[in-house]
């Protein structure tokens, strides 16, 4: 399971303080924590980015860049910074995200044309509302697929997002176990290894004691795992939960067992 | 899930010289501690009993229900020690177990109707081989169902253990994956919500270091309990898998989620 670190994020006040005053310094030390701490992937998250946002999504994109050697997933709704920011990157990014929302249909999804790069699909209505059961979240990968088929986007190019809720939510933990079912179903259904990814942090959000919400959440990363998620989008500085993910990997990969693996 | 305590077993050295000396005091001391720790169950396993089987059993059952309040299940392969150990258990208990080998067919599975109780059936072959695949395990499933059938035990009597396999046999990781399959299949296979249990331990049998084989039976649990699994027989004294199953409970209840009730 490859690990995309949520770190660098707007709600961080150090990233937003920094992305004010264009000082990368900060984001530079928080990139190569997340990469020491065995991050496969970046993501960069500042927000909708209402002004300057072409400038300020390159200036993040080139401080990450120049102080690790991971590949950047992009996630932000502003068509124009999404673009500026997959310019500015030296490898092969993933883009964060497009919904069945007509305006990121419209102008999120045509960027993985055009930058011949993955994007995150998330299972939401057009109007963003959460579906409510597996069903419908079928319903809708089939709609993104669509999406896909439509505007003859390569299918492998899709990387699903099914949109895990809180647990809090009145019916959490069904949801939590159904959003299992559907990542499961997904391959067959779609009739290719279409691969998924879930933001692990979701299904604790809203009030709650820190350490449970750990134990929670690694806990649960294990059942995503046998379900067969391939990428998780986390706190890469939890270390505890970084190891449930390398130990889920040495369950769910399907080679000879080694000790040296697990850690 | 419901925990099953597998410490009161021969192979712990102090049980061993309880049972050669008819000491109850170190039995009892343990099986207090079992329920402090939040067993469900106590599991009663002092090996194939060659000799005073009866008495020894009879024992250690009558020891243990003086010291706790807990439903027992007992483990060995002499029928006429588990007959007496079934006669002195106070409340319902739980056989441990059968499986298609001609002697437990004959000599064990028909005391689950004498003593109208549950009884755990191993995935094995009549020989007493490890199936190697789900679809071994889902044959020898419905075998066992059949021989159930043709004595005319109640289904619901039936408690499955699809026998967790070591990672580190040379196909151990590709077995804990199938594993997984089988339990979610078993109700709809046999078309009733059978239910099923695993020894934990089994997973990490074997040389390696106990803090990793401790982590990976923890990353393990959620995923066997995603996947439906009603029972688990484990250490009941590893505090943190023992919270590892609380929290799985939390998760997959299908109830209002409350932190109060995730360790």
């Amino acid at each position: 399971m490859q690990i995309i670190a949520d770190n660098i994020q707007i709600t961080n006040p150090l990233i937003a303080e920094a992305l004010d005053e264009m000082d990368p310094l900060p984001v530079q030390e928080l990139a190569k924590k997340c990469e020491a701490a065995g991050a496969g992937i970046i993501d960069i998250n500042p927000g909708p980015l209402t002004r300057d946002g072409e400038k300020k999504m390159s200036f993040l994109v080139e401080a990450v860049q120049e102080a690790c050697n991971l590949s950047l997933s992009l996630d932000t709704s502003n068509p124009s910074a999404m673009a500026a920011g997959l310019e500015a990157c030296r490898k092969k990014p993933v883009i964060n995200g497009f919904s069945l929302e007509p305006a990121k249909l419209e102008n999120i999804l045509p960027l993985a044309t055009k930058f011949d790069c993955d994007i995150i699909g998330f299972l939401l209505y057009p109007n963003g509302m959460v579906p409510g059961s597996a069903e419908e979240r079928l319903n809708l990968a089939v709609q993104l697929f669509e999406a896909f088929n439509e505007r003859n986007i390569e299918p492998q190019r899709l990387v699903i997002d099914p949109v895990l809720v809180p647990l809090m939510w009145e019916d959490g933990s069904r949801q939590a176990m159904e959003l299992l079912t559907v990542i499961r179903m997904l391959p067959d259904l779609l009739g290719f290894p279409v691969k998924t990814v879930a933001g692990l942090s979701n299904l604790t959000s809203g009030k709650g004691p820190k350490e449970k919400k750990l134990f929670l959440e690694g806990v649960y990363l294990p059942m995503l795992a046998s379900a067969g998620l391939d990428m998780v989008l986390m706190n890469i500085l939890n270390q505890n939960t970084v190891s449930v993910a390398r130990a889920c990997d040495s369950i769910t990969r399907q080679g000879t067992f080694s000790w040296e693996e697990v850690p």
